[in-house]
């Protein structure tokens, strides 16, 4: 199973993200964006922008649309999977996302807001007993029973490839209307009061009531930081970076919302483009 | 002689400067940008730009066309003036330009690549007998001699002001043809040398003689940063930052290729969104 290359991987279709694509396209290199969900989500819910250079007063949905037909001219792939884990290996940075596998040379996070982990005990068990990916920690869990917690009808398909290999599956749904869950899976209301373990995570307290488990699988659009990239610092709720945009994890960078404010577009595609300039620059010695 | 008040000037009409200009007005502030010469110059120069991100291929005229559009509907008044001194005054910045004095509440220097001081001796006498505005010094050299070195045809009228004032005046074109010279001032042709004196600048060596004068004048469309804000600190040959975009002068913040690599229109557009957000957001505490 040959995992596929690039000179450039970047997580998040957001305008860093977009920047950092572009520049990378301009010097001829071979990027991918990963990107799950809606590509500049963020700006096309904006009623008016009219502060970035160039564009008086348009909508956000109209400056979205300009910022997607540059990557599309640029024949950028944007992948809709979410990346769940990355890590340096030797000349390369590994990327798994909840389908497949990938290699770059360099690795930009350009995922916005910093998505914290949220529940109660999640932060503690992060990496124990915690998954924030089905399709691939599903396997570790054959025959054993597991709970997902879940913010979206986008992730039921996820959980999904659970009920061929677990037990029995909770899903606790942290939105309104379930649309096409396996009925294999059994539906559990609640809100959601804590996490808790003794080495491992093994219990989710509901308001519902207590469910004891072999795993926890959270299933959002973002994943903390810290559990994509091992090791990965943080300053306060922003991840670190230099003044090159390097994290303190090699051969990974960061640019945008996520590196802190002001959460800016044209902020944002300033550093993109710094900090994909800074990446590919190594690439050439 | 009561001088204009502004939230924030501006020094430059490039990318930075006028990303500047519009977070500005995007605040309600009153801003003003000092631009001698052409606006959005290096830009329109280039033949195609393709990673800014939102314009796809573009020619550098047709995006400088677009920031100047910008500019215009958010009603930014643009300067045509050369800013020849900016310090600090208590709760303002001063600003003198080759006519006129201003003040503001802040300043952001985005003046381009820094224009070093360039002719032999220039860097040992600047604010030593060696002045960069006709217009501001012309009246110390009242009935003495003095020689004014020229790039461009654009300074002849300010050289011109001297004549009513200085005894000789030597004028040292750099330049090809002179357009507009008042006829009491001498043309010297020649290649500058080196400048030379002891407390104060008074020789000038050209390539076809040696002048001895009491003033020297260097009319050139921009100032050597430090000239402009005495005090202001370097970083080699780019202007000193902090992650703030201040410099080592209070009220004083610079953005864009004046502070450093990659000099690139997005960086630009980024920093100094972020400097003029920044330098707002102390108006308002």
């Amino acid at each position: 199973m040959g995992e596929k290359n690039y000179d450039l991987a970047i997580v998040g279709a957001g305008p860093a993200g977009m920047s950092a694509a572009i520049n990378a396209r301009a010097r001829d290199k071979s990027v991918i964006i990963f990107n799950s969900g809606q590509v500049a989500k963020k700006i096309d819910w904006a009623p008016e922008i009219n502060n970035y250079l160039g564009f008086s007063n348009v909508t956000g949905s109209e400056l979205a649309q300009q910022f997607i037909s540059h990557i599309e001219d640029l024949e950028v792939p944007i992948i809709n999977e979410k990346v769940v884990k990355a890590y340096p290996m030797g000349e390369k940075v590994m990327i798994t996302t909840n389908g497949e596998n990938y290699a770059a040379k360099k690795l930009i996070l350009a995922i916005g807001v910093v998505q914290e982990a949220k529940i109660t005990g999640e932060a503690k068990f992060l990496g124990k007993g915690i998954s924030y990916c089905a399709t691939c920690d599903g396997k570790l869990y054959k025959d054993k029973d597991v709970l997902v917690i879940s913010d979206s009808n986008h992730h039921e398909d996820e959980a999904n490839f659970l009920a061929d290999i677990c037990k029995n599956i909770y899903y606790v749904p942290q939105y309104d209307k379930i649309k096409n869950l396996d009925e294999r899976i059994e539906v559990v209301k609640g809100e959601v009061e804590e996490i808790t373990g003794d080495d491992l995570a093994n219990r989710v307290q509901l308001s519902s009531g207590e469910y004891d488990v072999d795993g926890i699988f959270i299933l959002r659009e973002t994943v903390p930081p810290t559990e994509i990239v091992p090791g990965l610092e943080l300053d306060g709720e922003y991840i670190a970076v230099n003044r090159k945009f390097e994290t303190s994890i090699e051969s990974v960078y960061a640019a945008g919302d996520c590196i802190g404010r002001p959460l800016q577009i044209g902020k944002a595609v300033g550093e993109g483009q710094v900090a994909a300039l800074n990446a590919l620059k190594k690439l050439d010695q």
